[in-house]
């Protein structure tokens, strides 16, 4: 398009901005007027995309960083016709595809959902991992590029180094950074929190760092240009833009470049939206418009890119016809549920720790599918991702071809990239690290859950046992802090989240069965450091197909209560605790005690199966004991009113594991004496209830 | 010292510092031995402390990051009389002072809690900003040096980003890093990571960057030199160490430079400690021993720093008379307690939102305290830490006067350097953001914890009522996820942090009071976004006066039940949720039940309270309905065992704040009508219970 046409689909996408953020009265104004130039630039002459077919495997990527832009990203989702003015009209209401943060929605455009302001480039990196894999394995057939917007805010935060220095390590030369930078922030200017070098900064990473007048549109698009031909690093575009571009209060002053135009509609900070309309070359009647020769302009382009999206079909079935097996393995990772485990006959030795069993898992993984991309934050070794590294290779800036990333030492950038992965289609991202540091997680973890992507996290070193490294490596709250996003649910009721802590090697097996069974929600599985024996197993049946019953959150392990009767006392446990809660009840049951030991994978998954296997599996208002390696909250839901959590109220400390299992009580006898005193509260329990509900 | 008694002092270190982890069978060999001929530089001759009084307000603080370099502090503390070589046998087991990372312990030289990577360079951040703003108020005379010690692991930490920024910002120049540059981390060597210029990266950032050979003293002495001298910028000094420096086989042959000597003993690497002993010139009969020499040396060192000491005690003395307020003031604040509120007659409005009756104590603790030190992750304007912000200035390079630090957008960071404001004495640190963004700041969060420091958070925007911003930004699970910290107990059964959400403004006042007589743990308020009215108040009282009783974890806010019976139902509920179950408690009346309404600011408190207490809140066994802003597990242990919970099990929405209030039942006649459905639950319940429990 002409220069003068760019302009003027810019102004119109700041009037649609205002005007919405004015209608929903709320919303941020000022960064979506001030990077339209440069933004409408991209998606007029630069990002690629089939208008028929939005989920086309090679499009372009357009990712958010800044969601609190969204009127942006909105706004020229309506120019190229994946909304409607409409939508535009209901920002920011229930129920509305126009959100006050972008939610993903592929369908419409919206590549990731971002707010929490830098994640977003993580996963802009993640997808262009997953772009230069996907190319590795099947060719430049399916290549695109992946830009990403990045806001002042979000350039500031600690994880644009992680995914700084990863993509520049990687060279990732398919990705391209605009960063729009107007020198306003929500509550200062940014001179008052930062003056770096950032094109030193960036180069030192080993970026390609270009600069433009974001309002100078041949700069930009020579920029854009030279970022998208690019082949050798990564490329940040810094845009020298201004907060609120066009606004102007009803006198027609200025109101450009305020900080109070950052976060509310235009007439809060005192400007005028109608006088700015009109300054804009609008119709302060109804701002909801698009400009004719702009909509003119735009639909040249859609044809444009039919056209194109038409020509690269064609030649994708050529390519699917000369490269037939590869286009059968690349159609079966895009449908998804490409990864089905039976896992029935995987060895899997007695005595190890949870984290070796799923590491002869994770061998097994790399050696069979090869759309899974392993991750660790440097603990490759410790958390056994190790197996999966030896059946593969570690990703290289010459090499996309091996499916592990070497991540270092960054947490919440691994997070970051994992769910960029997903995103990129295709491709399920697993990453590790020690649970403890599921802490650094947490904000993206979140985001993997409100996305629902399939990405597993592997989290060794899941309690006290960790040792001798003490309480800054013990995860004391982790459990239940993790399996607070297992307690939110989808629409249709099951959780946003699986959480898995299974208790022996069997167990650990059918855990992965279950990742890969969730296709749309990520998963957690909670690995012990430490050795765990095999829980005991009935006659004529194997640990692997008790184990299996895992799938509906509990099932019952061992029990010596004659049929008809109830037990006098229940256990219930995950992980490590389940062994030694069924020896707690071998002791009880030398005292002529009937006992059931449950062991309870997920909580939550026992939670939302029908009451008539809930109450079959821990009947109710009966003695109840759940033991916690961390905090007692975590079983607190399952116990039942008369019911009791032991646990751990207390950080670790450094010792040995074993001193600190005599010390916390996690030893057998000490288990079962404390059960025993359970019974006796219980009995007392009835008897002051009956008291007051007689 | 001489050179060749430096060379062998770190070769005694490296000796202490294998042997000890040989001896606990566990822990971090390589890296320590690699640092060591830096670091003992450093304790030899440029860190100055008072031998005779641990706590002297001018030390120059050594803090770390790698807390798995643990042996390599532990053995300087042994060298400079702080540890002994009995603590150091004692490594890593059960109560020792040896923990496997180091624990805070001023006594033993020990100034931070170290082993999550990254967030030592926060603190030590932290510690500088505060010795930089106690010099604005006092003076050179208690000025002092903060040097980090910092690891390959550590510097690609996300954070290491958000401090280089800061503190290159604010030109700390009293801040100094050395970076144990060795090429090997855990998993791997540091070039399968990363390959970025450090050099060119920190000077962006506006530090000096300092190189040395790790081997060569003199190199390292004169960047040392170098670096204390600096005025202008904070300064990193770049060391090429080698991992395992030192370590030998049973043959003699090298085991430098090798991964696996990073997280085990030699001996598990397969290298010979007794052969490394014997190589580095020490008695592998028995380890731990300080070579006479160095014994020497050190005694000579400590005594030269006692004369120092003693110098600057006269000098203090001087400056004592000389200033007698300040003395005053600044032996108040070192002395810990010194704010000590009573905000009785403090005027708050009602109809606001408890961040704006923040902002009023906010405003007022600025203007009659300059002890404490604001910050707020770009959002002063909205979590109202503007009102202390008006009463004095930011902090910057040319001004460290301002008690306000501006710190962008990089909550990690800002928790961080808050831990750190507090390590350095007599100060109290608030920091502040949307609550959902405390996801961010969890892994220090729990350091704050875990050191018992005072540091206040304020998260603003307590829940789905944040409205339009949408499921990104309107916390569900987080008020209970901050909360598992408060249910750690100290030793003394205290909780480990206390966390507070306020009802209305009075209890926002009186939450603010319980914030400052916290002395030893940190304290979270949780705060609304919306106006929330005024509870009801007694006649004859205060809503003060009544707030006031939050200090015992929750009390009566209204109850129409007659004297002598038991209420119908208990409601129980904190923050805005209080007044909103008032209000159904009002429309249940009507209806003749007798309905009490509990505020309860947090459930922990409540439940550290005696038993009788806690009986007279809520009584035993009868109806209890506790609402939740997000998930019910929050109140799940005090509801008691027919009690319910009820909360928020979804991701928010986006949409005006009222209308989802509507969608999801945050109504005074939905919860009026929830409440009589539990109450129709609760007698199934308890004919159901008799049953099973006839």
């Amino acid at each position: 398009m002409n220069d003068s046409i760019i302009l003027k689909a810019a102004d119109n996408v700041r009037i649609l901005s205002a005007a919405m953020v004015e209608k929903a009265k709320s919303g941020h104004p000022g960064g979506a007027m001030g990077a339209a130039t440069a933004i409408t630039l991209l998606f007029a002459e630069f990002l690629r995309f089939d208008p028929k077919n939005p989920h086309w495997e090679a499009r372009d990527r357009f990712l958010m960083d800044p969601g609190h832009m969204s009127p942006l990203l909105y706004s020229e989702l309506v120019l190229t016709g994946r909304l409607t003015l409409e939508d535009l009209k209901n920002f920011r209401q229930f129920g509305s595809i126009t959100s006050g943060h972008p939610e993903l929605s592929v369908e419409h455009g919206i590549e990731n959902s971002s707010g929490p302001l830098g994640l977003g480039q993580g996963m802009a990196a993640g997808v262009a991992i997953g772009e230069r894999y996907k190319v590795a394995q099947f060719g430049d057939i399916i290549s695109h590029k992946t830009v990403a917007l990045v806001s002042d805010g979000g350039i500031q935060e600690e994880i644009a180094y992680g995914i700084g220095r990863i993509a520049g390590h990687l060279k990732l030369s398919n990705l391209i950074f605009f960063y729009d930078a107007n020198g306003v922030q929500l509550s200062c200017k940014t001179a008052d929190v930062m003056d770096q070098d950032f094109k030193k900064q960036y180069e030192s990473w080993g970026w390609r760092v270009l600069e433009a007048d974001g309002e100078n549109v041949e700069e930009l698009r020579q920029a854009f240009k030279a970022a998208f031909a690019e082949t050798e690093r990564p490329t940040i575009v810094i845009g020298q833009t201004t907060m609120a571009k066009g606004a102007v209060g009803a006198a027609g002053e200025s109101f450009e470049g305020k900080v109070s135009t950052h976060g509310q509609p235009l007439s809060g900070a005192g400007a005028s939206l109608e006088e700015t309309v009109r300054h804009l070359g609008g119709n302060a009647e109804n701002p909801f418009e698009i400009f004719p020769e702009v909509k003119e302009a735009f639909a040249e382009r859609l044809a444009e890119l039919e056209k194109l999206a038409a020509a690269w079909n064609a030649k994708k079935a050529e390519w699917d016809k000369q490269n037939p097996e590869k286009a059968k393995t690349l159609a079966s990772w895009l449908n998804g549920n490409s990864v089905k485990l039976n896992l029935k006959d995987l060895a899997q030795k007695d005595d190890v720790a949870t984290r070796n069993s799923s590491g002869t898992v994770l061998a097994y993984l790399a050696k069979n599918y090869r759309n899974i991309i392993c991750s660790s934050a440097d603990l490759s070794n410790s958390d056994q991702t190790q197996k999966f590294l030896n059946e593969t290779r570690i990703m290289t800036p010459g090499d996309f071809g091996g499916a592990f990333v070497q991540v270092g030492v960054a947490e919440l950038s691994m997070g970051a990239i994992a769910c960029g992965l997903a995103l990129s289609g295709g491709l399920y991202p697993i990453c590790a690290t020690f649970f403890v540091f599921s802490d650094f997680m947490k904000p993206v973890i979140r985001m993997a859950a409100l996305q629902g992507l399939p990405v597993k996290y592997v989290f060794t070193h899941d309690s006290f046992r960790v040792g001798e490294d003490g309480p800054t490596h013990q995860p004391i709250e982790h459990e239940t802090q993790i399996r607070l996003l297992e307690d939110l649910n989808k629409d249709d009721g099951r959780p946003q989240m699986l959480v898995l802590r299974p208790a022996d090697a069997a167990e650990t097996t059918v855990a992965w069965e279950m990742a890969f069974e969730n296709e749309d929600s990520p998963t957690a599985l909670i690995l012990t450091r430490q050795k765990v024996g095999a829980l005991p197993c009935p006659a004529g049946t194997t640990r692997y197909a008790e184990a299996a019953k895992c799938r509906l959150g509990a099932y019952i392990v061992s029990d010596n209560t004659p049929a008809g009767k109830k037990p006098d006392l229940t256990f219930v446990a995950n992980g490590s605790d389940v062994l030694l809660c069924h020896q707690a009840a071998e002791l009880l049951r030398k005292e002529s005690k009937n006992v059931r030991v449950v062991s309870m994978i997920s909580p939550k998954l026992f939670r939302i199966q029908d009451e008539k296997f809930r109450n079959e599996i821990i009947i109710p208002w009966t003695p109840v004991y759940a033991l916690s390696s961390g905090l007692p909250v975590l079983f607190k839901d399952v116990v039942g009113g008369f019911g009791k959590v032991a646990g751990l109220e207390r950080f670790g400390a450094s010792a040995p594991a074993s001193v600190l299992e005599n010390k916390f009580g996690y030893e057998p006898d000490a288990v079962a004496k404390e059960a025993m005193m359970y019974l006796a509260e219980f009995e007392k329990n009835v008897a002051d209830f009956k008291k007051v509900n007689g």
